[in-house]
């Protein structure tokens, strides 16, 4: 697998992209497209929120019942989530404008919205901005820099990459990018994440794919222990690589399914690391528990306590809050068996044995926290399964970010 | 039943406190008894913490296994908690000295501990201090505030009350403490509750009594969904009060109980208000849900969420924050059945029906908001059942006071 330096959507073979402001926020760009120049597979996952978005609901038909699809279209500023059936129907909108635009059926079109909760989406912008967005449709990397910019809320900067695989003698492109800041813990799905290809693959197995990375990449981060009304992946694949069709799971399934790992996993780490007032990155890797499941509680746990999360954020080698959080996740597990470690550029660093204070030095834990990415390391030594989550540190900034905003 | 005014754990017949300072804490008093002139039946709640502290082990035993208990003696600044054998050997030190001191049995006196966590308990101080404590002890009103206050760690004031009951024509009271207010989400338990009382009950509906009031008090509060490793209530009953014994359901144990309940609210809602940084008490009421557990899943949920925490800090009506919470807390409910309303002294709103946004005045939701005592009244509209649970705020103060907090 190659990275493609700063890569974006717009690399795979046959996708255009635009990005701009067409004035549902006040200013900034609010608006995006991605468009495949022949018609993808497309598939999908989403939030498992009770209250589901209007696009949300839209999407979920769209990826069952359509063999394929033109495009993605994209609001920022308003989720159109919470907003009943007139939300829906401006959804609809939304589609067809696009639709008609791009000379398909509505049905062809994916929708995503996000932003503030509960206020109802004008289509007006879309109508006036879409021959615009036309007109800036391209393939080449600005394009797709758009794109990743024009879907951003609260974050601080735009998030995307694409890589490189070999299949069947073709070379093909994955490229990818996503959004997300606050109200951030994934189940099932993400906030928005959009991943193009060209590869050629059975519809079935590109769903397969999909759902398989789904749960230890996107699933495995949080910010804020909210799950969204939005969050939303969605994988395209127009099959222009050329390759022959992948229709098993032989070994250059397992490849495009590796790299596609890889592209979850960089955009969720970029997502986390992102989150809202975030200073630095936390992973917590859970080695030697009893199962996975036991090990993904355990880090989720970990990864999502507040008073973790500031210790975090005051450098504070507070060990005594990991264990509290591992303890009080519902897993069963001896405490006095648990061994906690901490690790940065700077060192790696033993805090427990068996439950209880190594003699540390708290110098060299400071500054090994001081780093802006974070690993605590977490040994059961109960069996041999493991996870990793990722989230960020609590800070004054969240607070500021969501109390004082305004819509 | 009659609230006595600023009362405290020794307004009950034949109780005496004392709280001081013996150096476990740098300043500010660190130490406390509750001794009962005759031996009391004793039964308490504790954490489900995986990680259970010394004492917490310790307490679990002496109410299981002692017919009766002399004392309750309590330290803060160290949690003895994640200490391993050391530890448990330094609890059972601390409670013999206590024992000889009162000349019981170690297995006639509680212990409780709070402060920071993974720290050994030296026991030095409390042999050097014990006697100074014993001649402090009093019935009075200033030895009741010495224990309430003496108990504290980054709680901002104490937290005490009694009330008067009638029972088979003799007046009881039930006293008591609390403290607490970070990691606080407690589960089956809560964080260091005290409660005396000179009634005279059957050890088993003493329990059954106290059991059947903290799922709906003390277990529906969350300061930062962090359930501690020490969280401990404990009831202490010394008969005194001179009624018949009560050795059944009858109407007696049912004013017991409806008291021991209001006791326990208030407490809980003390510990909300004073959550670390918390500048609000937070109310959530969930009605007409289908069943009593949805009520308390969904209550709880909305009540914990940071982004819905920090829109009541800002005096944000974000109510999508709200209705986003119902939505991922795991349970089924039509979100366009919900209608939700907000509180408080300043009056009443309504800010959305059938799961949308009412045509509610921003300017009056803001007002009503910057009330220090905050209710959201959601209306489920499924069947009658109902919860009620309480958190605060999340504020620069709790980053302030986690990320800084140096042991």
């Amino acid at each position: 697998m190659k990275i493609i330096e700063d890569g974006t959507v717009t690399n795979p073979k046959g996708y255009k992209g635009a990005g701009l402001h067409i004035g549902i926020k006040k200013r900034n760009k609010d608006f995006a497209l991605i468009v495949s120049d022949v018609e993808a597979k497309a598939v999908g996952t989403f939030t498992t929120n009770m209250v589901k978005a209007a696009p949300v609901l839209w999407d979920k038909q769209v990826v069952e019942n359509s063999d394929t699809v033109k495009a993605i279209a994209i609001n920022s500023g308003i989720a159109n989530a919470c907003t009943g059936k007139l939300g829906e129907e401006a959804n609809e909108k939304f589609a067809n404008i696009v639709g008609n635009a791009l000379n398909v059926e509505k049905e062809k079109v994916l929708i995503c919205s996000t932003g503030v909760i509960g206020k109802q989406l004008s289509t007006d912008p879309i109508e006036k901005g879409i021959d615009e967005a036309l007109k800036q449709l391209k393939d080449d990397h600005q394009a797709g820099i758009d794109v990743a910019t024009s879907i951003m809320t609260t974050d601080t900067k735009p998030k995307h990459l694409a890589v490189e695989i070999e299949v069947k003698g073709k070379t093909v492109t994955i490229g990818a990018c996503c959004k997300g800041s606050g109200m951030i813990h994934p189940n099932m799905a993400t906030m928005l994440g959009f991943i193009t290809t060209d590869l050629n693959i059975s519809k079935e197995l590109l769903n397969k794919a999909l759902k398989s990375v789904i749960p230890d990449t996107f699933n495995m981060i949080s910010v804020d222990r909210d799950t969204s009304t939005n969050d939303t992946v969605l994988l395209l694949a127009n099959g222009l690589a050329g390759n022959d069709e992948i229709v098993k799971e032989d070994e250059d399934y397992q490849t495009f399914k590796e790299a596609l790992y890889y592209v979850n996993e960089y955009l969720a780490k970029c997502i986390a690391s992102d989150g809202e007032g975030a200073t630095k990155l936390l992973e917590v890797n859970v080695n030697g528990a009893k199962d996975v499941k036991q090990a993904k509680v355990i880090a989720k746990s970990v990864c999502t306590s507040p008073l973790v999360k500031t210790a975090i954020f005051g450098n504070d080698a507070n060990w005594g809050r990991l264990l509290c959080a591992m303890g009080y996740s519902g897993e069963e597990f001896d405490p006095y068996q648990v061994d906690l470690y901490i690790e940065s550029e700077f060192g790696n660093l033993k805090l427990v044995e068996n439950g209880m204070a190594t003699d540390y030095s708290e110098e060299f834990a400071t500054k090994i926290l001081s780093s802006d990415y974070v690993k605590t390391n977490i040994e059961m030594k109960i069996a041999d399964a493991k996870a990793t989550a990722w989230g960020c540190d609590l800070t004054y900034d969240y607070v500021k970010i969501n109390a004082d905003y305004r819509s």
